[in-house]
């Protein structure tokens, strides 16, 4: 199932899912077939994948015209990101692609050794932002604005010292982040103001759930900048894997319903380039991963 | 006004204040005063220190009979952390004194430098734990376990590039934090796994609101373990005070009510000692910031 929040031009942002091109509202449609259904995407995530395909079989049991009364075109609506309100910082993973490990050693400050463990930084509940919004750049701040497409994981429950033979069972689903760095913002080498600030994970379109995800570690991802391919990877390359990523950061802290991973991102970010390349204002940015769609930010100078 | 979120043996979380050695219960008190307050502390923070004052004149307006009929004497209740669940990830701020800069860099991997601007990272909302509580060692993870007391900043209200001048005007109030520290679990340099295990942010007792405290950078801090002193100085030596700490983060992203911000350590910790000290299971650490109390913590290997 694709769900996504979104808002119309007099909502306050809801929760729905993607049918036949159509957005059905979820608190509406659980409303017409006498299921309770919440209207945020954390509550649903809290109910558990077991909803999944209990929503299915009232979907396949409604008829056309009660489904249309709870239906929006996507022309009527407004897609927001996912999880507009993450409940704590996102976990970035860093050095996650071998060649992004050779390439980040030749530009930045990192060593080239192939981590042993899994890079883990922090992105705040501020840097989330939607698909057709603007990536906001504060050239006080920063002359290295670059892109970073990523799969992200959401987690559906709650773990701690999770096997990696179990890890599957803690995915809720997926979805796009673009992890936004400022490469000249690192202090102390730590990466929070590169990668924090806001605006900096434009999230999106959809979280798709993980039954509708075959194998999470066979999906092309890439990314262009003002249409021109900058990044073109697979899944199957990350260096931890999702059950990997679950078993280390489930040892360093409970994780959570609601939680989002980041995997971490392939070679071909400007940082990497000769010469390097940065974005500026107006520049569009697509960041792609197959199976869960595109996101789509505009650079804006602030 | 000294608030903290407390439990009694058969109660969830709830918001109270200290009055004359006595827990005053917030939510019931206003409703003995016919004037709605909140059951939880963000809550609080969101109504703003503007409501500080008010519950303070009805606090002198109130009977003794009444009053005592929402109250608990201190061994009725158990202290939770004053925020229980942050929203997001801790701020933390490294190498904020300028002694522990110079005790890091001859230790640890830091380069010695007076930092030109705030070192910042974070600890995730899974770190916090209560006075009284366990910081729990994992000595698959650790073998140095390191204890860094700290004045903490609770922020008030929501704000982008604030002026220093102005940042007291976004501070709700303070709180103690010990910044639990696993020097050997650095990743690529990135400090959230050495900063970010499940009860490394033991915080407390107390959040005293902005006005009870006179100057926030002139606050003695001090920390023992089992008994013996071990860091002992004070706000006054930050190198980034208050001020420049919600300037400089404002810059970077929108700060929001209930954001805490840990302004760093001074000298003192155990890796910059000579020899080197770490804590085991069975350790008592005490954390105490003038005007504000003490929190005392345990350590319990897992």
């Amino acid at each position: 199932m694709k769900l996504l929040t979104y808002k119309t031009t007099t909502s306050e942002p809801r929760l729905g899912f993607l049918h036949n091109n159509q957005v059905v509202d979820m608190e509406d449609f659980g409303e017409s077939v006498n299921f309770p259904l919440p209207s945020d995407m954390l509550e649903l995530i809290d109910m558990g994948l077991e909803v999944i395909p209990e929503i299915n079989e009232f979907l396949s049991e409604i008829d056309a015209e009660s489904l249309a009364e709870v239906s929006y075109s996507m022309d009527e609506i407004t897609v927001l990101a996912p999880i507009p309100t993450p409940r704590k910082n996102i976990i970035g993973i860093g050095l996650n692609y071998t060649e992004h490990v050779a390439e980040s050693a030749r530009t930045l400050d990192t060593t080239g050794k192939l981590p042993q463990k899994p890079i883990i930084f922090s992105k705040p509940p501020t840097t989330v932002t939607a698909t057709n919004t603007n990536i906001l750049l504060n050239k006080k701040l920063t002359q290295q604005l670059d892109w970073e497409v990523e799969l992200a994981v959401v987690i559906g429950k709650k773990g701690k010292y999770v096997a990696k033979e179990d890890a599957m069972d803690y995915v809720f689903g997926y979805t796009v982040i673009n992890d936004i760095s400022a490469r000249d913002c690192r202090r102390e080498g730590q990466w929070i103001v590169s990668k924090g600030q806001d605006t900096f994970a434009p999230m999106g379109p959809y979280l798709v759930t993980a039954d509708e995800i075959g194998n999470p570690h066979n999906l092309n991802l890439s990314l262009k900048v003002n249409g021109v391919e900058k990044q073109n990877s697979n899944t199957k390359f990350l260096l931890f894997n999702i059950n990997d990523l679950i078993e280390d950061l489930s040892t360093v802290f409970t994780i959570e319903p609601g939680d989002i991973i980041a995997t971490g991102t392939p070679s071909g970010v400007g940082a990497g380039r000769n010469p390097q390349e940065w974005m500026w204002d107006g520049d569009v940015v697509e960041a792609t991963v197959e199976g869960i769609g595109t996101i789509v930010n505009t650079v804006k100078e602030i």
